[in-house]
């Protein structure tokens, strides 16, 4: 079975949160997995407005520490603790985010209830963070104002599923059914070979998923994002404010259809939008104009990668 | 004219945000200004849905160090930065919250665009935190398990007003009339007197609203809230939870009531509700077998003081 891999945005704007917009948050499921990709304030009330359980979440990611990116978290760290969760959660984020909680928990005097494990990320590469049966998380650097990263959930195979007819015709062994699952060709006692080809179905490709939160137009991305099937890319503005948004480390659309192009990816996602645009329409037109496969990041709504 | 004096509630929930309710928040009007009291998360789209500007805020009172009372402060912070507020504001707050804002801000490396003092409140008696022409603002401490203070706002006389038919009548010079409405009588250069009785309309009453965020029953409050016009008292749990709420430093809504009996005061509003309550009507008719004058709070409202 293919585990559904998958993000639901619950926030996608940027700065002031405006038009119904709030800021960034999303959640990706793999599998029985929910992971928590920056948690702009009010992430709460979006989850619970479209029915995410955030008790599931259990490795959260934190891109950088402007406000609008993670001043959600102490709420929901805080909320765990008062819904007495135990099972543990992992905070990957940048140095200072560990002070930041720290700070609060210190004066509001509160021990929390669950193990809680932060791990400073670094805006120098490709990093592994989290290495999982299924699929890999990893974070790798973008430019902004602040040290952020962008991060990366590459699927992992599983075990190969049986040709069923296979199977029962020549009624293997559970040691040949494990190797062959595996991707290793098995031979019995009787020195009989069989081949991973000829009793297991293809491997359906691999799928990934990548976030820029926020970044300047920056083609060195391209290593990271190459070939995803689905990119997620700030496109805080239009081609009318090209400037400001080199001024202010962060993209157009048409500049993030331009990283999605060279990348080859899939599809690509926009999101953090300035709040001076009300109606998105003409910015996905920029987008489009350079990258067909671009749509607009909806608050509620999941995308299947 | 008198100035309105006014309270709309933002938000009335206590701990996990359920129900459609939110965390603590409320605006304070009193003629043009606009103060604002606690700041939990989420209170700007709060503010946006009930159409209060917050931009008009300038002047902010935080009770305690506890999330649901202040977390949508430094996002609050910040928005006003974003929209490159220039005017001075003014923060009071228990020790810690300005650790807690500077940490925050060292790590985005804000330095914000507008003056903002911070002023460290005290839980040890009634203390005059701002004096203006029409009102002052006292904290008083509350009962709770961490420092905390209530907030008294009580109004000051203005300027009398004139009864017109006299004014008219015996054509008074502009010193008789600024010495009348300042409540002083007059003597002119015959030696003629004028009484500011007879001159003004008799003085409108002071009005007064006490909020008291979080606390456990606590009687000494009396001294506070002696005959306010309105209290705000937190009633976190209905009779059912006497106990949870002694454990917590919270109150029951029966107990809210008996504060405000025993301080005279003339109406209660009761907020700060327990999720684990749907449904307040029952909690409401708590308050009510001990003080008929008591009312929920409902956010959107504007309860006049």
């Amino acid at each position: 079975m293919i585990p559904e891999f998958e993000v639901t945005i619950l926030g996608n704007t940027s700065s002031i949160p405006v038009h119904g917009r709030h800021h960034t948050a999303q959640v990706v499921r793999f599998g029985q997995d929910f992971l928590l990709l920056d948690c702009g304030e009010a992430m709460q009330l979006q989850a619970r407005a479209f029915k995410i359980r955030v008790s599931k979440i259990n490795t959260i990611f934190i891109s950088h520490l402007h406000g609008d990116h993670y001043l959600g978290l102490v709420g929901l760290l805080s909320s765990y603790h008062l819904a007495k969760r135990t099972s543990p959660l992992t905070l990957f984020g940048p140095q200072g985010l560990d002070e930041i909680i720290t700070t609060h928990f210190r004066w509001s005097n509160t021990k929390l209830s669950y193990p809680l494990t932060f791990v400073q990320t670094h805006d120098d590469g490709l990093n592994l963070l989290l290495d999982t049966p299924r699929y890999q998380v990893y974070s790798f650097p973008l430019k902004h104002r602040l040290p952020t990263t962008g991060f990366l959930i590459k699927e992992k195979h599983g075990l190969r599923s049986m040709i069923k007819e296979k199977l029962q015709q020549d009624n293997l062994s559970f040691a040949a059914i494990q190797s062959l699952r595996k991707g290793i060709d098995y031979k019995d006692e009787n020195g009989k070979k069989y081949k991973v080809n000829a009793y297991t179905h293809p491997l359906p490709p691999l799928r990934s998923y990548a976030y820029c939160s926020d970044t300047i137009y920056n083609p060195d991305l391209k290593p990271y994002l190459e070939n995803v099937d689905l990119l997620y890319h700030e496109s805080t503005f239009m081609e009318d404010n090209r400037e400001r948004a080199a001024v202010t480390f962060h993209s157009t659309a048409k500049q993030a259809a331009e990283i999605a192009k060279i990348s080859g990816v899939k599809k690509l996602l926009l999101g953090h939008f300035s709040s001076r645009y009300t109606d998105l329409e003409l910015m996905l037109g920029e987008a489009k104009s350079v990258f067909p496969s671009s749509i607009l990041s909806e608050e509620g709504q999941t995308y299947a990668i």
